[in-house]
């Protein structure tokens, strides 16, 4: 069999990373040995963090493969978020936790479900079919939906998201919730990066209707450290706007203990951010009390005030 | 929990109209009780036949539902294939096999596979969930599988689907190859039909890039018997192409016992069939030898040529 190449999203976070080394073993288990787990992008902090407290090598960083080549998409199916010559390649599999943004001319394996983190499906995956979950897997799934649903306290955490950290969590001899917050703390760590890799770590395009953006977000145990760098990532900002054509721009600056995010939002259409969420932007920015998921708190209501 | 309104594509054909009955029963086993088996449309012969012989009530005929409704699709995705208002509708879920045709605005169960038919995902979701299959879900589940892969004949057939039969067949107490037959032969009989509606049975409209065409096709044990109708045939095809605006029709009548299918070609882009089989249409009709199934001996080959 040809080889098949498993990634997630551009600007991988955790579960884009761990998904697709998840999927690669649950392939090679289920018979299919020529896969290989790859990255669109470099990893961030967070995923560093839990590679090196594991012991795990990262995916193999690609930028294109042949047209033709075998690829299965994990935690994304958007073009947009995808390998650029997705059109060209074969797509055996999708396993997601996303809305449906891709049409195909085949039928394929699409395994989706509304729920925080795409190994929360992994982890059934295995389970239907009676795949062996151990301890290295299990620590890399937990990583990933404890990072999703920021400790299950996002919006986005579902029933299945906290009995599979449970049940994760026993089989990996872990106190997640002590290794969480320091998983977590590592990932809001930016004192390495530039400003302009602070605007793409987590950065996604969505348009808002009409409205052209990218909605980027960055975790933090402190808000007011960011906030220091704000002329900074102001200037960023901009030149991301002007380079990309864009009507608005929005960097969550999210509090992962507090739960709440500081937004600066730039562009023409910046009046979109105060009327979606009845706050008034002072010098572009506002605290959004309790918003934390972009998923659930962000993309609709913008959508739905667009 | 609200009504949720389950249902399979218009122009119902036996997996469309089984899958509601079976994934309505998953739904309950499940704890969902509110759920309704519905159908877009009159079921066919085939259906009838089985539904007779199992002593099953049909799915309730609706054409719309209210704005912000549940649903569930199966058996379809592509909303031009499902009910009107479907954009305005709550997809809850979706169990299907065909190519991916659906944009949502929210994430959702989805489980596609690229098997024969929906009630072999079917087959394996009550498995997953360890929900029993009963000897009437699994007659259900058996009926859709041999008439989607035409007794295991058509090149949609894959492994999972003949483990599905055989299993069923078990559960069900069933000869499944005598059954088959009988039921495929009861699928046949177009005599107490008009010809609009031998038209419009299996019917599905079909954009090959730019050429805008319906693809209809009828089984049969004797293509003569059919084609014994052809000239009212073409003027009910003349007739659909003037109304629907359209580019292509063509009329497959499939020959369920030797596998072949005499195709009637009618519109503007007929020499289209010409060029994707190295075939020359006489009196807008030609033998296609071996091709049984629209999905995967039309739809890519067509679309290749156009």
């Amino acid at each position: 069999m040809d080889k098949t190449y498993i990634f997630g999203h551009k600007s991988p976070d955790t579960d884009s990373i761990t998904s697709s080394l998840v999927m690669c073993e649950l392939e090679r288990k289920l018979g299919n040995d020529n896969v290989i787990a790859c990255k669109l992008g470099n990893i961030n902090k967070e995923t560093e963090y839990i590679l090196n407290y594991l012991g795990i090598d990262e995916p193999e960083l690609i930028e294109s493969v042949e047209d033709e080549s075998n690829v299965i998409l994990v935690d994304h199916n958007s073009p947009s978020e995808s390998i650029d010559n997705l059109e060209n390649l074969n797509i055996k599999k999708i396993v997601d936790h996303h809305k449906i943004a891709i049409e195909t001319t085949y039928p394929l394996f699409y395994r989706a479900e509304a729920v925080g983190c795409t190994q929360t499906i992994l982890y059934k995956l295995f389970n239907e079919n009676n795949v062996e979950i151990t301890k290295e897997i299990a620590s890399l799934m937990l990583s990933a939906i404890i990072s999703d649903t920021l400790l299950l306290k996002s919006p986005t955490t579902t029933d299945d998201d906290v009995i599979a950290v449970k049940e994760l969590a026993e089989i990996a001899d872990i106190d997640y919730e002590e290794y969480g917050l320091e998983m977590l703390k590592a990932g809001t760590d930016l004192s390495s990066f530039s400003i302009s890799e602070i605007l793409s770590l987590d950065a996604k395009q969505i348009d808002f209707k009409e409205v052209k953006s990218i909605v980027n977000q960055v975790n933090t145990a402190s808000i007011p450290d960011v906030m220091a760098m704000k002329d900074d990532l102001e200037e960023g900002i901009q030149e991301i706007i002007e380079k990309e054509d864009l009507d608005l721009f929005m960097l969550l600056i999210t509090d992962i203990v507090n739960s709440n995010s500081q937004v600066i939002v730039l562009g023409k259409d910046a009046a979109l951010v105060e009327k979606a969420y009845g706050v008034k932007l002072e010098d572009n920015t506002a605290l959004l009390e309790g918003v934390v998921s972009r998923k659930k708190q962000v993309v609709p209501i913008m959508t739905e005030n667009a």
